[in-house]
Order: structure tokens, then C-alpha cells, then sequence
């Protein structure tokens, strides 16, 4: 029993090292991926810019593709818990449904946005990519819409509901295209501003 | 004269060969883009798709740059005009609005979206590309809005009209992005009925 105590302390610091490992390579290649888009973005890239070895990012990631969606998911769930923790339960009706819309609009911009769109766009033509971007997609979609609903604190029973949040979701990824090219800012508040209100009205 | 007129007789067909080479090029130019992406897109490739010498398109298209953002330029204008002639003047108010949000909506489907799409992406992070895309994308973007603006028989000086009409071409933008991967179509005729709706609404 001693021995096997001993090793397990032994090998938690290096499943650590590991998780972090892990970590900066995900941070990397959706930074990487934001930065050059998918014609520049390989394995070897990511693990410079993440400072591992090409060999400790292919043993986490053996594939381009593997290392890739799974940049994309991660850093899409630790977007969504960031913007479920900006309002606690419940709050998100009670307080303000149009920081509400605001905060889910802005989900669809920076990095994330920027390396998800490359990495579709890449999938419509790249045939090693597409089912697994097209699953990614579905998967990173129903979870951003789940997490609009719930902070809306809407009920998707009520006809057009649903169809009206879809749409939301919708007009905030064109927003999130908009700002690909060029600083959007002043026209996008002032379109998430009407919005906001046009669908708190419709959302009563 | 008769000289001058020999000369400008034989010289008209020319002219119009010329013509239709140019525009077999952006047609193919666009059909590539889609079908390929920027990386997949060159001069030569879309020479060979359009059954025109690499030096005849080079004559027209001097680069890559030139060929495509006319492409993307010369489809959108002409889907632009067949949108108007959809409604011919005035009657899009007292027909039907909601039609006219389907049809500006499926502006941003189907090849010219993607070809345009493809470009968007590239110039973000191609420097040769990224001044010209910006300023063609601004243009594009305009002749959208007015022509929506004109369909829909809206008065843009009624506070919020221009911001629900902008957020209606975004809302058009994220579908269109949406259908990139999978068939979108269900999903995408419930969300337009029912924002067709909310817009009909906001804008009365």
C-alpha cells in the first residue's frame, strides 16, 4: 500500500504538468488559428507558440484536426460558463434581459469567433474536416442556444419563442462576421441596442 | 469615314468577345472561390474553367487580388439587381414585407455568399487582399442595405428603422454562415417566418 501511495503522489504533479500541457496547446491553437487562419496553422506552430515540443503536442494531439476542434470546443465551453457566471441564476430575467442579449451577441467576437469561423470555413472544402466541424457546430450551437434560453429565461413552449432566440443567435454571428475586417463597434451597439428592445417586446 | 466605320464595324465584335471573356472569367471566378476557397483559387485554375488562355485572363485580371474581389463585386451587383426586379417599384410594401425579408435573407446564400465568404476570411489575415476586400465589403454592404431599405418601403429618419433593417442583414449574414456546412432549410424558414414577423411589426 505504501509503494502504491508513494507513486500515485509521484504522478499527480506530472498528470498536472500534463492538464497545463494539455491547456496551452488549446489556448495556442485557437489563437494561432485566429491570427493566420487554417492554411496557417499546423502542430508545429501551435506547439512553439505554446512553447512544447512537436513530439509532447503530437502525444496530446496526434492529429492537425484532433488539436484543432478541440482548441475550438474548449475554449466555446469556457466562453459559455464565463457568460452563464456573469448572471447568476435566475438574475438574467429579474435585472437586465437586454445585457442579457448584449453579453450572448458578444459570445460571436474575438478569438474564439475569428478561430471557429476559419475552421468551418476551412470544413466546407477540406474533406477530413467537414464531419467533424459540422458535429463541432452542432454540438458548440445547441449549447450557446440552451444558455441563451436559460439567461433569457424564456420558455420555449410558447410558439415562436424558440425561432425568435434562433435568431438572435443568428444576427449574432453576421454581427460577429462584421467585425472581421474592420472595427464595428459603434454601428453593432447601436444595432444590439434596437434589437435588444424589439426582442425584449417580442419575448413578453 | 468609310475607313473609320470599316474599322468600327470590325471592331465591335471584338469588343464584345472581350466582353464575354471577361465575364466568363467572374462567373468562373465565383464558382471557384466556392467550390475551393481562396487557397484553392488561382488565375490559372479559373482560366482553365472558363476554357480562356492564363494570358487572356491575365489581360483582363492582371492578379489573383484584381480577378477576385471583381467577381465577388460583379455577382453580388447582378443578385442585387435580380432581387429589385423581384418587386418591381413600390409594390414590395403593398404586396407582401415578409416576402421581401425571404428574399433579401436568401441575398446571403448559395455560391455568392460562400465565394464571398472565402474572400472575407482570406483578406483577414492575407495583407494584399485586406484594403480591398475591406472597401469592396463597405460597398456591397451599402447596395444591401438601400436595397432593403427601398423593398421594404421604410423611412430611415424614424428613429431605430435604420438599426432594425441593419440587424436584419446580419440576422441574413449568421443563416447564411449557418448553412455553409449542412442543409440549414428548415431551420432557417422557421427563423425567417418568424423575424419577417417581428420585423413587420417593429417597422409599422
Amino acid at each position: 500500500m505504501g509503494t502504491v501511495n508513494a507513486a500515485r503522489t509521484a504522478k499527480a504533479p506530472q498528470q498536472e504538468r500534463s492538464r497545463a500541457t494539455r491547456r496551452g496547446l488549446l489556448e495556442a491553437a485557437v489563437a494561432c488559428l485566429a491570427d493566420h487562419g487554417w492554411a496557417g496553422s499546423t502542430v508545429a506552430v501551435v506547439a512553439e507558440r505554446a512553447g512544447v515540443s512537436r513530439g509532447a503536442a503530437q502525444h496530446h494531439f496526434p492529429t492537425r484536426e484532433d488539436l484543432f476542434t478541440a482548441a475550438v470546443e474548449h475554449v466555446a465551453e469556457e466562453r459559455s460558463q464565463a457568460l452563464r457566471d456573469l448572471f447568476p441564476a435566475g438574475t438574467g430575467v429579474a435585472t437586465d434581459r437586454r445585457a442579457v442579449v448584449a453579453a450572448v451577441v458578444d459570445l460571436y467576437t474575438g478569438p474564439l469567433f475569428r478561430a471557429a469561423l476559419h475552421l468551418w470555413v476551412a470544413a466546407s472544402y477540406e474533406d477530413q474536416l467537414r464531419a467533424r466541424v459540422t458535429e463541432l457546430e452542432a454540438r458548440v450551437g445547441r449549447e450557446s442556444h440552451r444558455t441563451a434560453v436559460d439567461l433569457l429565461g424564456v420558455d420555449e413552449s410558447v410558439p415562436g419563442v424558440r425561432e425568435t432566440v434562433q435568431g438572435l443567435l443568428d444576427m449574432a454571428r453576421g454581427l460577429g462576421l462584421a467585425t472581421l475586417l474592420s472595427d464595428d463597434t459603434v454601428r453593432r451597439e447601436r444595432v444590439v441596442d434596437q434589437w435588444a428592445e424589439l426582442l425584449d417586446e417580442a419575448l413578453d
